[in-house]
């Protein structure tokens, strides 16, 4: 037991540690994978809600992204202007540009986004039309081409990655928008940097609820367990996951 | 104290006594408005969600009316055949014809539905457009037009009748197709008939979230507290309240 | 219509209108007393936890008051000394002192506190060993001798005063001991004043569970609906209700 | 991806799978140890609550264990006679004797146990004073000596095993009695044998507050993630952990 003491002194020290810290060691990307079951394919309505062109957001929404340009928007890793591709009234992920996020922060709220898979099927499982949706900047809503493809079931479109799969899998084909509909409240930490109230979120996938005020563990990582690090107002955060995912008509109401 | 007594044995032996029984005097229907404060009035977006014409429902709905017939739908009075008018794509509130309920009964589910209050508008506050939905033939979200029309707060669209006003009024204008997408879990008694978990139900109101996950107490009656009855599972019921209100595209998924 | 506006208008000016205002006429004690079901008697064990003499508070716990003074209490009227009586190790309500408060505010925490109603039964219902412990100075955890003392189910001893019944009538007798230990979140509020989160309250009553993570809807007034009001940080408040009610090793951990 | 699908059928068919199956491969007991944080260590009073001598269980109790005899409980193995040693007022642990579970099933409870591990510390870790009471025969709390014994959070006493770390360390001495109080609800499944509503559950340590309303994610497994599968009623088990961990004054309430 000394030895591990040792280590773990040894690692506070030089990386900060974060409150919630998994045991470094041991862990693969595949201990987290949940296979089964696997989310039963429900087809959406044949016309997505808001997907219809020509829809606004409500009056009191701030528009993140209208088709234009990136305005709102940063590299989440310095900050620099966000160099994502601007066209067709999408903004899509390009070569090496990174992850973008908002410049405005954000607590409670609905957010309404729109993403579209490349309809050029390149891949399978994670590899395939991968990005991804992050609540404050840390809490990931999985985008993912999962029509017909088979990943495991928490990290499959609709998933709190690793954390929780959807409820259906309602996912339209390789090249069409979808939506998501999202309600989201956030965490509250106390003095021990416990969460005294977790995130909890409801997610609608093209009209079909997945996810049904589900309570958020901590952060959604690849590899280990959900981390609790306590944090104020966050961004909204869009990955760049080396495929060509698309974004558009994305509006937050703060509630 | 004695004569209180003996008034409540006589009513439990003439009424049936229900489980949640408030006291039966000095209960007015305005005991239980709440007028303050106003929701604040925030404007849809200018294609509601799933309004468009043409949407269908997800493959695992079940279509409660589809726009031909009530075939799915009995007078809540009596069990006889449902005697709201059919036009247009739309049922619509006949005189003296009663609430209408679905035949099937559901516990948690999804429900989509729309519906119209009459583009001449008539009367005012609770007169105007008035009807309701019921949860398991309960629990009345309330329905009304609210547009530019002030009542009680608990009792406008998007509330829960009597007992939670609305976040917001996002109610469009008198004769307009609006929507509800509504995420309802069922409540769950114990021996005692006490509610171990009460009803949740998520709203959202032509795209806007208006309930997120409310507790829902008990019955809505127009006049009392809400009263707990335990029950199994029950219709989607609609509300004759002598307006001609309308309702389209109606389905359910349980989930 | 026109009427009632101008009634509310004037009531906003003169009063300082708070955010959930039900409307003002119309309201009676009666209007909100809940008579049934009246929740079964259970007999607590023969040595309730924590009154056995000797028990100290955890390590972390602020003790609130330990027998000897009212050093941590104000009054809640003016903040001037606390005029509740002091002697064998209790404090209890002094004629005219009107209700004490801490010092010290709280936001999230666990309480334990006990209480004894007066030996010598006197008044019926409401009037016999009335008290109350108001969470954050707003919302009252009931203190009554509910010993064979019938009044409204939701406003006998372990209610959330006229909200929530208690799930059991658990009381001691007269003049014995009793303990309460309660597990509090505070609510948060959203911008537009209302409560994102409500209150939650968990009471263990004599060892027995009364409240089960019920959640408080607002305020707990004698006359009228729970009103919301946003709010801080607040005090520990006890009820000064004309009957010689003593408490006794009251301590609080924040969590 | 062919090879992964033919293992998952191959499994499927021989393993009778339950519905929510973490990847085989891959996990070893330590990919689900959480490290960090260390929850802060509070001393508890210097009387436990309900651990007095004397103390009996509410009148409504079903008394699970009164010091004499095993009547209530079987082999969790076989259903065969307990064969765990009864002496002193307690129940421990007897070599090779296995789980011991009650004869009689539970859903929603409040459940009051007293526990005692060794006065003769040997072993460190998990090896010291482990034992656990599985609520529903599936979901543990875990018991084991926490008295200067550093283990992974998510594993010492007070935790939901491997899911939710206490919100502090409230363990006492080697040898010295304790106690839980623990409130308790089912989870409830919908017809895909999803958790529609998680068992929730509500741990007072030693008189302190450790978990309060955790949800519940699935089983408690030692390799692996939690496992949804679907069920009913269920008993209450104590675990054989080869430590003569002792039991005494169980009982529950049905809520």
């Amino acid at each position: 037991m000394k030895k591990r003491s040792l280590t773990l002194g040894l690692l506070a020290c030089s990386a900060g540690l974060a409150l919630a810290q998994p045991q470094p060691t041991k862990q693969t990307p595949e201990s987290t994978e949940v296979w089964e079951p696997v989310p039963r394919v429900v087809t959406p309505g044949n016309l997505s809600p808001s997907t219809a062109s020509g829809m606004t957001a409500p009056s009191d929404a701030i528009v993140l992204f209208d088709g234009k340009n990136l305005d709102s928007w940063v590299s989440a890793k310095d900050g620099s202007a966000a160099k994502w591709t601007v066209g067709d009234g999408a903004m899509t992920v390009a070569k090496g540009a990174g992850d973008v996020r908002t410049k405005q922060e954000f607590e409670d709220y609905q957010l309404h986004i729109e993403f579209r898979t490349p309809a050029q099927v390149e891949g399978t499982g994670q590899g395939r039309g991968n990005s991804g949706i992050f609540m404050q900047g840390r809490y990931e809503l999985q985008v993912l081409d999962s029509y017909n493809n088979r990943t495991y079931s928490n990290g499959q479109a609709g998933s709190i990655y690793k954390q929780s799969m959807p409820m259906v899998n309602v996912s339209r084909k390789p090249g069409e928008w979808q939506t998501y509909d999202v309600i989201y409240t956030a965490p509250r930490f106390n003095k021990d940097g416990q969460m005294l109230f977790p995130p909890y979120i409801t997610v609608i996938h093209n009209g079909v609820i997945v996810q049904n005020h589900t309570a958020i563990r901590g952060t959604t990582p690849y590899v280990g367990l959900p981390m609790v690090q306590p944090h104020g107002k966050g961004p909204i955060q869009l990955q760049d996951h080396n495929n060509p995912t698309s974004y558009r008509n994305i509006w937050i109401r703060e509630i």
